[in-house]
């Protein structure tokens, strides 16, 4: 049987997964597939420290060379991070003509462009099925189960220490900065937390499904931004008294033809599906014109769920090798599809409003009125007076569909109200049913 | 740009939707794949009725070797159903050398060997994506996303039909019988119900499912089957007192290398994941030695969703045909896996009991004596003394895991107790978290 030669360059927690699961499950791979995947070299810096797999000395390199420019090596797989190195190395990869596998959405959202135009004209294949819901094979679903369906709409929980806060929040009716800091204890959360909490990881993994589904290409840059330290425990109190729970989401729309692709805190309803996800796990939830509502449930990251979907991009690989068929299916193909984003004024969602305002006659209507002459009307109202303060009360509102514009413009509007005493603390409402 | 052209046999309800998916979205399917889909003829006895979707008269025929035996077909998509006809085409077309697409479960679970075997030797494919799980591309998830996985366990709701009248029968307090009337008259239910509500449908499903998860050929047959039909919704509203939902899974496990096969009505957990799928929704939910828990959501069957997985193999098998590489993806590999079915008896399951019993002092001591002779230990027991009825009260179990066999032997026993006075109610707990 033939085999196909891996090099994995970064042996760190994934590393030592992949490494794990391709030793233990390639008698299993061969018997499914008619080829045998073996992990010819590992680089790393660090070839010292025990990664808790057993892998013979001689595999492990310091030179990240040995790896990309060895003859004896068929895919190369990338788990170094960054976005500097990890260029570099692919690149030089790919010129030696080896394919390529990754988990690295941030080099994706970055580079994508040019490490697949690099690809192609060396024909060799990039598989990155781990850059978005960890061991869930949802790229896969997106580009190849439904590639016959426009794709109407996507969210997704895309970052687990986001999900595992909120859900954490939710639990302990604690505060953001203590269950972020109880999650670095654990290791849930990186000692600088900014590429999870604020939403930027998020938005890498947004903007690598948004360049799959419709035909450009999305960077980073392209999604408007919000991450998890607005949320407080009392908007998770609040939200879950009306049924609805808080996630990190990730938002695509096909508004028409022009493209929405955005990051935000946003409730969904406790009893969807989506609103069932928590802790660390990811889901992504699909609607195709064809298929219609689709969803996708797992781990969304950590060393063995990761590691699933790396080797599973091998897998695909090496089938190519083996039939000689390398870039049989085209990556991000770059077409006239929905080409222009959208800009965040002109989309329309469902909006939670919460307030503090004066416990007086005529305030509510007051209010209602300003929302109105924006043309948002309410589905929701709820003035709770048992958390009455020094006569100023707090009021919840949620609207029905209206434009971001609209919405913004009515808050400002709201904060000059005398009767408004605090600035209007505003969410998305995504009803994913 | 290439034309791949396909022939669809059977211009039934899913048959229209595939010729208008394929009419729909070809050019997205251009573009991203970089070569055009056509269909070039649909064979049906009846060319005359108006399906709703726009082909030109000159496509349609009546003799379906026009589509088995042309020069100018690359891909027969067989749409007849049944097990006789169905197979003589499909071997047909293979012989002239075209690849197929079926999403006939039945026609797999029966002659699944004999068709893979006569598509090897003449090498082309046969995608069935659409045979499990309607829309959800959950075939694919299994057999290339989770390749590097020894499969644990999978859990599947996978027949429309039933979880459609299991979601009635709760939300409506209503018997069996009356939904199932019901659901006849609304069309998500056929005349004869039996294929569905007997679980035959599920344990074709079933047999697909683990013939690719297990590596060996598993039929219809090998699977322990029960249907809907004992459910009452005296039980589904017990099992709601205690958070539970009955569903009729199919249940694989592998049980230490033998497998478990079986299609059974089950509780699960209200708050689970695969306790939120209601409706006609389907789920299936795989539990990877790598990736862990993962879950695959969408619609079961109906035109549109049966088109979408139609249309992804139809993809599937246009990029081999473009790239010189049919047959890349061995299907149902058979090898040295989990070769052995465990009998039933030696499964181990928690599971739910209902009995009615005289209301009397020592009865629970009885009942809780027999089970305990046979190593049954109990998580819960509920005794409702309002429902109390001429001397007799019901009894709820829960029981810890227990062997399946040694259940059968207490279920006989308590039968001859004087004190039980109904035959006890018995279905599996499957906690699915």
């Amino acid at each position: 049987m033939r085999n196909i030669n891996v090099g994995i360059i970064g042996f760190g927690t994934v590393g030592a997964g992949v490494a794990e699961a391709l030793i233990k499950n390639g008698d299993l791979i061969a018997n499914r597939m008619g080829f045998h995947p073996v992990v010819k070299r590992i680089a790393d810096l660090d070839i010292t420290t025990d990664r808790g797999v057993d892998v013979p000395k001689s595999l492990l390199v310091t030179d990240a060379h040995l790896v990309t420019d060895a003859e004896d090596i068929d895919i190369v797989i990338e788990l170094v991070g960054g976005t500097t190195f990890a260029k570099t190395i692919i690149l030089r990869a790919i010129e030696h003509g080896k394919s390529i596998v990754t988990a690295n959405k941030a080099l994706l959202a970055t580079y994508g462009k040019e490490l697949f135009e690099a690809a192609r004209a060396h024909g060799v294949d990039i598989g990155f099925e781990a850059s978005v819901g960890g061991g869930i094979p949802c790229i896969k679903a997106l580009r190849e189960g439904l590639a016959g369906n426009h794709i109407r709409s996507m969210l997704g929980i895309l970052n687990g220490t986001c999900n595992y806060i909120l859900t954490k929040m939710e639990a302990d009716h604690a505060d953001f900065e203590s269950v972020l800091a109880d999650a670095q204890k654990n290791g849930y959360a990186e000692a600088n937390p900014a590429l999870d909490v604020d939403g930027i990881d998020t938005a890498h993994k947004a903007a690598v499904l948004a360049s799959l589904a419709y035909g450009r290409w999305f960077t980073a840059q392209d999604v408007s931004t919000e991450g998890i330290r607005s949320v407080t425990s009392r908007d998770i109190e609040c939200a879950s008294r009306l049924g609805y729970r808080i996630k990190l989401l990730a938002i695509l729309k096909n508004h028409g033809g022009r493209v929405q692709v955005g990051v935000h805190p946003a409730l969904i309803p406790i009893k969807s599906l989506l609103g069932s996800v928590n802790d660390v796990f990811n889901a992504v939830w699909v609607e195709g014109d064809v298929v219609g509502k689709t969803m996708y449930y797992g781990r969304g990251a950590g060393r063995q769920a990761t590691a699933s979907a790396v080797v599973g991009d091998v897998v695909d690989i090496g089938l190519n090798l083996m039939n000689g068929c390398s870039r049989r299916l085209p990556a991000f193909p770059v077409y006239d599809g929905c080409q222009d984003l959208i800009p965040d004024g002109e989309t329309s969602s469902r909006y939670y409003i919460r307030m503090r305002v004066l416990d007086q006659p005529g305030v509510m209507a007051k209010v209602a009125g300003v929302l109105g002459r924006h043309d948002i009307s309410l589905s929701s109202v709820a003035q709770d007076e048992t958390e009455y303060q020094d006569g100023v009360v707090p009021m919840i509102l949620l609207t029905h569909v209206a434009k971001g514009q609209a919405l913004a413009d009515a808050l400002s509007e709201l904060k000059t109200l005398p009767e408004v005493k605090m600035a209007p603390v505003v969410f998305r409402i995504e009803d994913a049913q």
